[in-house]
């Protein structure tokens, strides 16, 4: 089966575009008012943790508690996101008061003597575990630089901003956080969310106050990141090498994850604010698209989790399955390119992206979205929030998709409060 | 929708009592064949690496490789089985030198200088990631130790038995491996799977030499197993408090693998063999029983991975799906009950279980088995072998079961080469 509009080069007719316009406004319509009457109320009513300080997240469908564990990424996306609502879309008291929840947390539990980032933590704040990948520490820094914003606390942004440059060394050499250096032999790759994670991190930071070393770390992980790009099949692969090995030999270098190649497209559009570059806006394009041609399910619908690019055996167990994240993302990726070009060829992947998700994501009855979905779209979990899903993807590309189509410019990174 | 045979207390006739045996005979005889004929010839066929030592288990439908690392625990994994289908089964050379190829791999590039296993290699045995875990080290004392016993080489059962008393540290002192300590005020807790692994390895040491240390770790895993059992719900969770606690607060504490609670109910009755124990004999019959009727799927037929106790979200994305290994060990432990009882109520769990399995995971055309299906029945993947599916559920249950009904004698260990 092929789905409708998998052509690529229609020609887009003026009677295309005034669609695509309506298509646009009609879906900032929308998610304006997802995110204030669904999404934004059920985080405010059931995560804030008023007895121990920070968030929880492990809530299900109709947000009783049913883990109370504080993951550490979760706490700080929870902190970005009610800051960023503070910040940029309506300045209401509750929302500086729910972000100060989560990042007096943080900052009073969140890390160790030496610096690094806890994984988990008990719901009082005792340490569980370690993680040894940069991710905690990337939401604590994004947390704590957004609700610096928001509270007008300078001395919290000093602290993300420090956070920032220990991640950019944790990252260069991961051993600083407990993983085994690779062997010098091995080929020296790059992963697409470390690439991803510095682009956002430095773009924010860039978005308040002009730095040249952060500019550098900008631009060092863009040059990565087009690295990812594979222009035969128009996709970012999550593994890219850095000394022109071929690793299509293993799993990992097969490896592309259709929401996140999409996530990586809108974020190579927005340093454009930045950086121009017009290849790279050129390939960003390309990547969204392709991403999507690659990624769709044409049996059932819905992106695939994860894909082995070559059609090989993927070694996870979950690949066939729908998550809510890359349909959020593929949506404003979709809106964005298709604000940034006005090209038509972007309406049916709008419609069809928004049928999908719509259809099967969000839950009226009880507010926010459910997290997963079979093959087939039926709910395997009912939950809102666990250890992956929190307060962050949803409400960021609502907020996101509702601003671009207002502003008419890419919201790269947010503007200091006045 | 009931599922036929769910009925407790059906009294065993003496046409039932024939039925089963006829049924046991049944099974044996089909086992031997899918294990002679299409399990190990796929392995020795496909999975032995001449080139660089040890075994390729990145294996697709056909036996090509698709992955070439090296997992240590699959590559101690293969080394038992083959080396324990020389010393139990067939004395072929092929066996022993199969079985040769991974011992020697893994004694050249399984460990770093202070003795920890690695997690992860190239395929030519260049170190990738260390674990936290154990079980790479597990596997590979299982495999040096049957190895050794099947190539009469005393070193390598001496390094196996010294590797396993560091296991056995680092099992009650994780963080020598890395992994954060406990908080001194969370609750001390065990994981069924180290109290599994720990009676395991301590039933290979003592079918070879008594040791009242080893008993003694023996009767330690056990007594700390019994804490794992729900007697209300007959199932084997996978934490349990040492200190009392009620765990059911958390996810971690709610988590009941089917196919792990019906394992540990077999290795519980081969623990008989060492130290009986009327008692435990009941309760690990229990937990067989007890886990097939909670975690079969009364919907789509098989058992599923996991599951919430209480019906609560389970963390896990995978956890709705159909994995072979609980299938493999069920098989085993219910022809195990039957035989060690002779109770007819065991028939139609053999029946279903048999039923299912053999429809859904043998793979006739290329031999050995699917591993993993959606929870329709339908594969997800068609690889043979990956990061955790190996030469090892499959062969183990295969063999065991064909032991079981031409022995008599439950084989918890194995006995010396002559």
């Amino acid at each position: 089966m092929k789905a409708p509009g998998m052509n690529r080069g229609d020609a887009p007719g003026a009677s295309q575009a005034k669609s695509l316009g309506r298509a646009l406004s009609a879906l900032a319509e929308r998610c304006r008012r997802e995110l204030d009457e669904s999404v934004v109320p059920f985080w405010l009513r059931h995560s804030l943790d008023r007895e121990c300080g920070g968030y929880l997240t492990g809530l299900d469908r109709q947000g009783a508690v049913y883990d109370d564990r504080k993951y550490m990424w979760l706490q700080g996306r929870e902190v970005w996101t009610f800051s960023r609502l503070y910040n940029q879309w309506q300045r209401r008291e509750e929302f500086l008061d729910a972000a100060r929840l989560g990042a007096d947390f943080i900052r009073k539990h969140g890390r160790d003597e030496q610096g690094r980032v806890y994984c988990t933590l008990t719901r009082d704040g005792r340490p569980l575990h370690y993680q040894r990948k940069p991710y905690a520490a990337v939401f604590t820094m994004m947390g704590l630089h957004e609700y610096g914003l928001a509270a007008g606390d300078a001395r919290c942004r000093e602290e993300a901003k420090a956070l920032f440059w220990d991640i950019e060394r944790w990252i260069s050499d991961p051993a600083l956080i407990g993983r085994l250096p690779r062997p010098a032999s091995a080929p020296k790759v790059s992963a697409l969310a470390d690439e991803m994670v510095l682009m956002s991190m430095a773009m924010e930071l860039l978005a308040v106050e002009d730095d040249p070393r952060v500019r550098q770390v900008l631009a060092d992980a863009v040059a990565r990141a087009k690295l990812h790009y594979d222009p035969e099949r128009r996709v970012l692969m999550e593994l890219a090498a850095l000394d022109g090995t071929d690793l299509r030999g293993s799993p990992d270098g097969r490896l592309f994850n259709p929401g996140h190649s999409v996530e990586v497209g809108w974020f190579l559009l927005h340093t454009l604010e930045f950086r121009p570059d017009e290849d790279l806006r050129r390939m960003a394009l390309e990547a969204i698209e392709g991403s999507l041609e690659a990624g769709w399910d044409r049996e059932f619908g819905g992106l695939l989790y994860l894909m082995d690019i070559e059609g090989r055996p993927p070694l996870q167990l979950e690949h066939f399955m729908k998550l809510w994240w890359p349909h959020t993302e593929a949506l404003y990726a979709v809106a964005l390119a298709a604000k940034l070009t006005g090209d038509g060829k972007w309406l049916p992947w709008l419609e069809r992206l928004g049928d999908y998700t719509w259809a099967h994501f969000p839950d009226p009855e009880c507010g926010e979205w459910l997290g997963y979905l079979d093959r087939q779209g039926r709910p395997t979990h009912t939950c809102k929030g666990g250890n992956y899903k929190g307060c962050f993807h949803v409400p960021r590309a609502l907020l996101m998709t509702a601003q671009l189509l207002s502003s008419g410019a890419v919201r790269a990174g947010c503007q200091p409060p006045p």
